[in-house]
């Protein structure tokens, strides 16, 4: 039995990554339609949700029969709810890259409105703590996890920075209004998807530690 | 045991409807500094938000104990996971009504740029879409949780509509822009606050039907 749970466990393990390197393929297809002017590539995007929505559904379903057969305690137990609660993050990730395609679409209908600089930044910080923070929750890895909770900050400065750029834009040119609001948007959108990573590492940690470091970093997006 | 099983899954769902009681008065308060221009109401909302903290650390805690100790299968283990992942949903509408204050606060620094009509309606929905999502969980009340499901439409077209109207604000006057764009923001994070009512919906069907009703009705941002 207890070999049976350990493969089950190990089955969910991997489709959480699988989820979680899919999520990253999305907001590089993403990025790379904006950053390369190329529309065709958002239907990368789209093809990518539907499997995500597909694991989604697969991995609360594996993790409800694990709780169901197997009752597990302590850190297993704290591992599978876990897992739940980060399916549901990526999931979530997932329609924040599809909300992100919308705003692209906006922006390649006209020319570019300054060089992209801080959007590719904010985006590869995104990316890096997603799979840091999957990486510490897999590895029950609790200083990789802090890492993350510490590189939520910059990703807070950078959306700071990018709006204020943006507004200035804005106020000085009207026909700047519509880029630099599609592109604020984006921005707010990486910056749910840094979210979502913080929330990952904070589950991280506390399947390790078994206590709650949520609300003690607070954090605004 | 099954009596004392009884009386904790009572518990845990009494501080479910606290959360998302405290929720509610946390978008009330908000609403009502932008409506009556009352800055002082915000420390209302911030008050509100360290008791959603510690409400959600709490019921994590609990929602464990209860898997632990009682080992609960069927409707009983789909009803505490679903809590936990209802209570990241609640955690989430706190965070989002704390961001709405932040565009307020740049609201009630100028005069209002134009009456507020939409966004109250807008607000309405998104609390109303909360109260009943939770009492369709609570109850385990599959049509309560359809009729969220089908109010999340609407949701949509009103940040469309809000979105729209804005623009051409923008476009027309400059000094609109700054209002405006914190308008638009606002509207952003009441439709996903209606987005996280709608996972408690969805969560609250598969309680009860013990299948996945999400990615049917696929919804964006």
């Amino acid at each position: 039995m207890i070999r049976y749970f350990d493969e089950e466990l190990k089955e969910l393990k991997e489709k959480i990554l699988q989820m979680g390197t899919i999520s990253e393929e999305m907001i590089d297809y993403a990025t790379k339609a904006l950053m390369e002017e190329k529309e065709e590539l958002i239907q990368e995007v789209f093809t990518r949700e539907n499997k995500i929505n597909q694991l989604h559904i697969e991995i609360d379903e594996m993790a409800l029969q694990l709780l169901a057969l197997h009752q597990p305690t302590a850190i297993d137990l704290r591992f599978i709810t876990a897992g739940i609660k980060i399916n549901s993050d990526l999931e979530r990730i997932g329609d924040l890259t599809i909300n992100i395609t919308d705003n692209i679409l906006t922006l390649l209908k006209q020319p570019q409105l300054k060089p992209y600089l801080d959007l590719p930044r904010m985006n590869l910080f995104a990316k890096e703590m997603l799979r840091k923070s999957l990486d510490a929750f897999i590895n029950k890895d609790v200083e990789l996890a802090r890492s993350v909770l510490l590189m939520d900050t910059e990703v807070d400065n950078l959306k700071d920075q990018i709006f204020r750029e943006l507004l200035t834009f804005m106020l000085s040119d009207s026909q700047a209004i519509e880029r630099a609001l599609a592109l604020i948007l984006i921005s707010r959108h990486l910056e749910r998807i840094a979210d979502h990573a913080t929330n990952i590492a904070e589950d991280a940690i506390f399947i390790v530690m078994g206590k709650d470091v949520r609300h003690h970093l607070e954090k605004k997006e």
